[in-house]
């Protein structure tokens, strides 16, 4: 019975997470803001990929706002604000994901008709953050090549959801000894349908072709 | 009112949790098992440094176990089983985190008695696996420099709680930028009683070290 219990609460949660996400979609839509959800495991690269985009957007005048999500500091906050980004920081104290809720709260403090571009950095984390949709229009999953040729196998759930893979650090990829041709083969049993984009954001290496397939 | 169930069956899992891994740490205790957490994000090298710890126990004659803790997949599993040790494969479907419980089931397919040491290697996660203890005698935090050097000030929680700090990939370390003394002053501020050890699983550099750390 104890089971049940949870059971049914943990699919309320996730019920009521969709309908927050929704309206979040509605809102974002209704300023004319796009909005991309950034997910990967601590230090695969999701801080520097939106630096290296904010660039390529701010060279044609694009406006680009970020929320920071983390569980603890503000450390890719501060760079966002560095970068010339309209960033909210946003921790979640013990949650090892974000939810459409905190998102909600989170875009309060952000004027949305001075954002053209709102990218949302999810907390490091490939398990939690796949059941919770934020309201972005694309949800783009970021592995570095020195996660090693297992982490897409590891975790199937967020690859098959994925809008968008990145397999970032691709220099790092021989040093590691990891071949990326064995990720994206796994990936493609998984997801015939997202891009599959090798990166190195240090470089800027192939930064131009994900912003391509977000704003497809 | 919603919320006050929650919380309360959050505190009712991670209590029940809590007394099954007692029970679990009496029953290694019972068989003369030292029983090892690794835990850290995806790519961290947990599984390197335990095949790395496994040699050199053999070397000793110490027969090694490990639970092999995946959301999905046998990879580290067979690298176990390809090491010589007796090795339990452990899914959790879509659970973020080992508890107590899948551990406790994991035991039963491990005959305990020709075990001297068993290496639990948790999901690839920083946040979750911190509020579930599993009955091992220490919990190994592991961090790999590719991560960057904020990954301590982003979740304090489960460095706070570590038994032995590892930083792996120390090689790596110039590559990418990461200063390794700043990792240690962040873990400092944090935690002043685990030691703090620099690795290079691939090398072997520091193995040695950690696996004196384990059986202080």
């Amino acid at each position: 019975m104890h089971k049940t219990v949870t059971i049914d609460l943990v699919e309320s949660v996730l019920e009521a997470n969709r309908g927050l996400a929704l309206q979040n979609r509605a809102l974002l839509r209704a300023h004319g803001v796009r909005a991309f959800d950034f997910l990967g495991a601590v230090g695969s690269g999701k801080t520097m990929l939106i630096e290296r985009l904010t660039e390529l957007l701010q060279v044609r005048g694009v406006r680009v706002g970020a929320i920071a999500g983390d569980v603890a500091g503000d450390d890719d906050h501060q760079r966002f604000l560095a970068a010339g980004i309209e960033s909210e920081n946003l921790n979640t104290g013990k949650e090892c994901h974000l939810d459409a809720h905190l998102v909600e709260h989170a875009m309060e403090n952000i004027d949305l008709d001075l954002v053209d571009v709102l990218f949302i950095e999810n907390v490091g984390n490939l398990v939690c953050p796949a059941d919770f949709p934020l309201g972005a229009e694309k949800r783009v999953v970021v592995i570095s090549t020195t996660e090693g040729d297992d982490t897409v196998r590891k975790h199937p759930l967020i690859f098959r959801e994925a809008d968008v893979c990145v397999v970032n650090k691709v220099d790092l990829a021989e040093p590691v000894g990891v071949d990326v041709d064995v990720i994206e083969g796994d990936f493609r049993t998984l997801n015939n349908h997202a891009p599959f984009i090798r990166t190195c954001a240090k470089t800027g290496e192939g930064v131009d072709r994900l912003l391509e397939a977000l704003l497809d």
